[in-house]
């Protein structure tokens, strides 16, 4: 009964790039440890970039210098 | 001084429903374990349907097969 | 499908005292939002007391000053 | 390689504040344990008011209240 | 800079099988939305049997019964 | 009323390194946003080498090479 939390940015991440994750994961848990994957639960936030840092500054500020 | 996070779906859980999550949580560290409720936070955390998978797919597609 | 997260401090929860919180948590779910249980998971965290701070410092230093 | 989550309630946080709160955490791991900035994340979740509770109420509840 | 949050039950999960699931979700990250291995950062967390519950009961209480 | 939660590895974070960090995170929570310590909450998460993963590799591995 594996639970999986998956935080990527806020940047058009598609519904059907969500399913990818989702199986792919469910899969994995699967493949690696056996787990059933009835009771696997994943779950996606997407965090807008200005609430993310990464080396001390927004991923807003990084993204306006084209990082 | 207890943390307490709930996920589930968001699937419209009105203003009332979220008051009596956090009133009958808090009131269960309490009972159990004599918690403060003066230092008891609740966060409850409302996932859209296509962000929640279980059983490797999205509950969005569940919900659409009447599940 | 919820997922609860429970964090208290390491202070000799017992095996008993969690049964409680989890059969407790799980029925507060289902009572207020109609969640089934079967697919309802409640992991509690134990939380060293060095490792947890309110009001700027450890809870262990507030334990030994009896708070 | 330090993962810092910041859960605030969300009552019109800037961006300005937000920078300041990712590059003020960073420093602090950097200048305590070393840390590299560089493979630092901060990500900051904003709940609403009805989402918190903690004495058991809602902090839209305090709130109203002056609290 | 994605950070993905592994939760499993601690039942003897080798090392080697975390290495697997580290890279198996770094992979997926990197397929699926093009994610940069070098940000990407995956923790696993091993939760006692005791603190993790489904249905409304520890997991140590299932097992004994052989599920 | 914050809740700040820092995950580090688990490499010999002192007892007074925790102190700073939780002395350091509220007051910049106070500083920078006006939050009242007394019910500002900060938990570190010491994770296990082996069960931290970056660029798709464990800690451990990336530390027996001196990174």
């Amino acid at each position: 009964m594996p639970y999986v939390n998956i935080k990527v940015t806020k940047e058009g991440v598609t519904a059907e790039q969500k399913a990818r994750l989702i199986a792919g994961v469910t899969d994995l848990l699967r493949t690696v440890l056996g787990k059933n994957p009835a009771t696997t639960f994943v779950i996606i936030d997407e965090v807008d970039t200005d609430n993310w840092g990464i080396a001390g500054e927004q991923v807003t500020l990084r993204r306006s210098r084209g990082m």
